[in-house]
């Protein structure tokens, strides 16, 4: 096990009804700005909910973030906070919300140029202070609920950038699962691999005797594939599937699995390529590399491979060279079992294509991923090509 | 599942060396005091690394708080704080050390007439800010280093009571496996069932929807009986095995798995009388009551008690009506192969005496416990006759 830090002081308000603690959550006499995305919060009830628990505070809107957070968007926001004196930022929505929100928070205090540098020139270590924000979760896939992470587009440029820092975990986070019951079945589903391969990310890489961290991870595994199909059910919806569902995204990527083990990530890398070039949902990316990736390294994920057949899954019979493909197998046809395709091609994308278009991309920005850092363009080239 | 909050802001920094970050973490520039214990710290080099890491530190000590910290130690404790303007304490040592600084953190704030209110008139709630502390943990068994618990004995009045407040939080907790090292073995070995029987008092009652929560208990089960060989190896000790025993003590009790679950407490409520009693060490008086709670509660725990024997021991075959009472002793079988007795008779108590004289005890406080209330004297008289 390598030496860790763990920390995350974000205060979790947990199920039925919980929104309307937002009266005594949000500081009271100060100006808080909610931000939302689409507008499906409008409709869906959550909307009043939270305007109802807010009627004594002093409340402006900003809505419009959109899948993705565009700098652009956020940059409007970070002038009306400095123009209306925000002090408290309310992200209501998903992880798309959250994240621009953190950015928000950051960036408001930023003295320099650009809040750009933040992204690419670390400039989050240089900032001392943030403004402080809550949320209310309506989508669980990302984890930046619980976590000091967030991802950043800048579509004019095509570019997209994550930073991380101490100032933005959210103060609270309100998980009502009963505000995903108006979620479409695709939302929930990509939300369940989402999370998924959050663990896998963090899990599914070499030993390192971190025995209560692969337990941990396994036991977030256990329940993604226990809970799928009471998660995915609709009319009615399952509030003990939904719950579950929306704990296990957040512990995913709420950083505790991850500390003090190696972590491979390349697959979330190469997949941001393919929604940037198909448009395909992040899950959905994720989906057509994962068993590929996995087949590319069989052999430096072996050992973690049959550990995670056997704990995972029951693999413990056959030879024990067979059981990483049978873990690989198994896992194909538990995303399958969500209807979540495992190939390119299942998306009616060409696999040649995409594997040139990829390596491209990534070889231009020297890309380097997984826990040996030799997931490159070349790699991704040999991986998308196998995703028929 | 119920409805839960979940909020720990500690800062953990684990591994080899880590001690040294004292000088960071730390406040500069502040009145320090370093409370211990019986001084082990000085003949194993601990307190000699505190020191070095916090030479450039105004220090002053407070040593001898003993194993179940005792309130007249604490007060001298709270005198000198207030007399020498102390701003931070630093704890070093077990979970004795640590609860013993948390009831010296807040009652040094508190302005009623004596501190004694915090643990039975439940005046922690009135307390606005306590003084911040830290710590190093050199004895995994309490999780206090991860939690805002606090358990406090009176021994002129044969009391103990615990309290439990946000304001005492470590600041931070350094989690160096190494400092192990020097334990004798039986303190490993009840550890090790300490840190057990505390998930097992978070897990072991009746199924209510939580998969999450459940699995993760099911994980630190099993990373414990995984590591429990060779977390006991001694001449030379194994990193491994202690990085993971400390690792699962702290996220047994860091309220994680416990959230929005039915909890017990009844074995650790017994237990205590036979401490005081007999002598027993804390996590011996829970391996002589556990399994025979367990028999005289089997009906109401059939449904959990056979997952978790499923789950954590394998137990799949025979009959389900069965394997409840396999589940029982397979946990008893695991507690004696650490070396740790599962009767009193093992210790030269007798059941029937002992039974006689926690009765008594336990009906003059209208002892309580259990997920459903029920475990009362006469319900320990049961359980305790049994444990032969």
């Amino acid at each position: 096990m390598n030496n860790f830090r763990y920390y995350n002081p974000t205060e979790v308000i947990f199920g039925k009804g919980t929104i309307a603690r937002l009266s005594d959550l949000v500081p009271k006499k100060t100006k808080v700005m909610m931000l939302y995305g689409g507008g499906s919060i409008k409709t869906n009830g959550v909307y009043n909910q939270v305007m109802s628990a807010l009627k004594k505070h002093d409340v402006i809107e900003f809505g419009g973030i959109e899948a993705n957070p565009d700098y652009a968007t956020l940059k409007k926001a970070i002038k009306v906070v400095k123009k209306e004196g925000v002090e408290f930022l309310l992200a209501v929505g998903g992880g798309s919300v959250i994240d621009g929100t953190k950015f928000v928070s950051l960036a408001s205090k930023y003295k320099g140029d650009s809040p750009w540098d933040i992204l690419t020139k670390g400039a989050a270590s240089q900032i001392t202070s943030a403004i402080p924000l809550g949320d209310v979760l309506t989508l669980p896939a990302t984890g930046s609920e619980f976590n000091s992470n967030s991802v950043i587009s800048r579509r004019a440029k095509r570019q997209k950038f994550s930073f991380a820092s101490d100032l933005v975990f959210p103060k609270f986070s309100i998980l009502d699962p009963e505000t995903t019951y108006t979620l479409p079945v695709k939302q929930v589903r990509n939300g369940i691999v989402d999370a998924y391969m959050h663990v896998i990310e963090q899990y599914l890489t070499y030993p390192i005797g971190a025995i209560v961290q692969d337990r941990q991870a396994e036991a977030l595994l256990l329940s993604l594939i226990e809970i799928a199909p009471t998660a995915m059910k609709t009319d009615p919806c399952d509030y003990t599937g939904r719950a579950n569902f929306m704990w296990a995204a957040s512990l995913a990527l709420n950083s505790l699995i991850g500390r003090g083990v190696p972590q491979d990530w390349a697959t979330h890398g190469v997949g941001h390529e393919l929604t940037a070039l198909y448009g395909l949902d992040h899950a959905e990316t994720l989906a057509v590399i994962l068993p590929w990736l996995l087949r590319h390294k069989i052999d430096q994920k072996r050992e973690k491979l049959v550990q995670y057949g056997e704990r995972v899954f029951g693999i413990k019979t056959g030879k024990v060279e067979d059981r990483a493909e049978k873990a690989i197998v198994a896992t194909e046809e538990f995303f399958n079992s969500l209807g979540m395709p495992t190939t390119l091609t299942a998306h009616g994308v060409d696999p040649d294509e995409a594997a040139e278009e990829v390596k491209t991309r990534l070889n231009k920005i020297d890309f380097k991923r997984g826990e040996y850092k030799d997931v490159t363009g070349d790699a991704a080239f040999a991986i998308l090509k196998m995703s028929r």
